[in-house]
């Protein structure tokens, strides 16, 4: 199991656009409309089962919001930070 | 601009598995896993953009939340009620 980060790990790791909201780290993704987000889940979703860590997604008109944490450890860990990475990385 | 429905209408078309929660309506879909939830987001987000009203989505594991209202009119309409039918129906 992942260990939990702590307050300054998390600040020193966490990727520009991500915010922190208690036990989740949280970014919202913006679009110009609403397939582009729709499509941008999918991607993301795709890459959690690979990653087997499951976000909650929510899509608006022209915005994606997600977010992350580690169910079994209680909070962020690395897996959080990790995947959070890898989904800045489809988002361009 | 359609217009609002009063309550007794809404109860009287809102799909069995849909609620209303203030100006809302409200289903959370059920799936074995994460990603056949994933695919069913794409697939009501295609409907949606057809229909051109769009739900906020809500994905997590083994569960898709679809809220639906009708912005410009402040509240649900038959509008809602037409496109929770419509996603009812893709969902087996």
């Amino acid at each position: 199991m992942a260990d939990l980060l702590d307050d300054s790990e998390i600040e020193a790791q966490l990727p520009d656009e991500w915010g922190q909201d208690g036990d989740e780290i949280v970014r919202t993704y913006e679009f110009d409309s609403y397939l582009p987000g729709v499509g941008f889940a999918s991607g993301i979703g795709g890459i959690a089962e690979d990653a087997w860590h499951h976000p909650e997604i929510t899509i608006t008109w022209g915005e994606v919001e997600v977010r992350l944490t580690t169910h079994d450890a209680g909070g962020i860990t690395q897996k959080d930070i990790d995947l959070a990475e890898r989904f800045d990385d489809v988002y361009e």
